[in-house]
């Protein structure tokens, strides 16, 4: 069966997924760029970025599990961009140039309609405004029995979990403050909706965390 | 100087420091027990309550640590025990039998007056019901330089967390969700309150969470 995951999903210790005010220069939101600083000194993202080296150690590898057997991204809006509200064209194309990193369909959900976006590297995005479900089923039906990565941000991933939709998550809790910020935890209690931590691995800039749903849907 | 520090308080990955529902079968609130499992296999621990062997670990190492240099602590009454509202009477004397584990002066906020109780072993136990800052300075005196635990609940930590008294913080975060209880980070701007993270060890059964201030009060 194929799984609903969400991997490498950087938290700080208090439990933001992103800063407050994201905008062009802080794609993350403001001191969100600190939840990353796991994912930049990898191999992973250095060979995404164009670049040789990087590190090759626990980090690294969950950085490429995470992207092995996808065949399908959900992302929230926020996620794939800065801007709000209705489109205003369609030269907005993403954070990651013309070639991002997922290379499969990816589904942004969005209350606004717009037509798919075909990127190279056989990575397209639709962009679904019929609610989480919808983007869900389509993302199975594009994924052919492969996983689902559910991308973020926080408020998407949280929309999953309240629906028990999620089969495991996969964080990366990085040991910053960030005070302020998307929660990912506030407000929503985690083992009555079936979930528990079944492991935690300390990588070299973060502890993975590894959550997972304890029961089947029926 | 002698520091205020809080050390060895156990939140869970949702950041709760408690359970729910606190009485006499439940010291911690629901699932609160799940927070202390990291301290039970401890030596410490066992010699506390009289037993032998134990792990000689990272986590025994920090909870021994924990106890060196404290010339008085200060907790929240319900970390005192179960009871709430005005003392019926001064039976309840702690969770912790004749001999507590604390061996110096106690500072327990109340909002009720109740005498003094000596201990065996040195803990004696003082009631404050003329708030925080009384008791940090009826503390202090009583430490005589040595430095100042406050042992918790979360309540008064994030009280003097909120006043930027305490110098350091050191958390244990338990691989475990609770998904209710008392939450220390909710609404806790630690960096805008001088507050950074300064490092992290992975102990066996808990990470290892260093916070410390990094402005001096004038």
């Amino acid at each position: 069966m194929p799984k609903i995951q969400v991997r490498n999903f950087a938290v700080s210790l208090d439990g933001f997924g992103s800063g407050l005010c994201q905008d062009l220069d802080n794609p993350i939101g403001l001191g969100g760029q600190e939840l990353m600083k796991w994912f930049f000194p990898t191999q992973v993202w250095r060979k995404i970025n164009g670049m040789d080296g990087g590190e090759t150690g626990i980090d690294n590898t969950f950085a490429q599990q995470g992207f092995e057997e996808v065949g399908a991204w959900i992302l929230g809006r926020n996620m794939f961009g800065p801007i709000r509200g209705p489109w205003p064209d369609e030269t907005w194309k993403g954070w990651w140039g013309k070639d991002p990193p997922f290379h499969t369909p990816v589904f942004v959900l969005t209350n606004y309609p717009r037509p798919p976006l075909q990127m190279e590297g056989d990575t397209e995005f639709f962009f679904v405004n019929d609610g989480i479900h919808s983007a869900l089923e389509q993302a199975k039906r594009a994924a052919k029995g492969r996983d689902i990565r559910v991308g973020g941000g926080v408020g998407i991933i949280r929309q999953y979990l309240l629906e028990r939709l999620i089969d495991e998550v996969h964080l990366v809790l990085r040991p910053v403050l960030l005070g302020s910020g998307e929660s990912l935890w506030r407000g929503l209690d985690l083992p009555s909706l079936g979930y528990e931590c079944i492991e935690s691995v300390k990588g070299e800039r973060g502890t993975h965390i590894f959550l997972k749903r304890t029961f089947s849907l029926s």
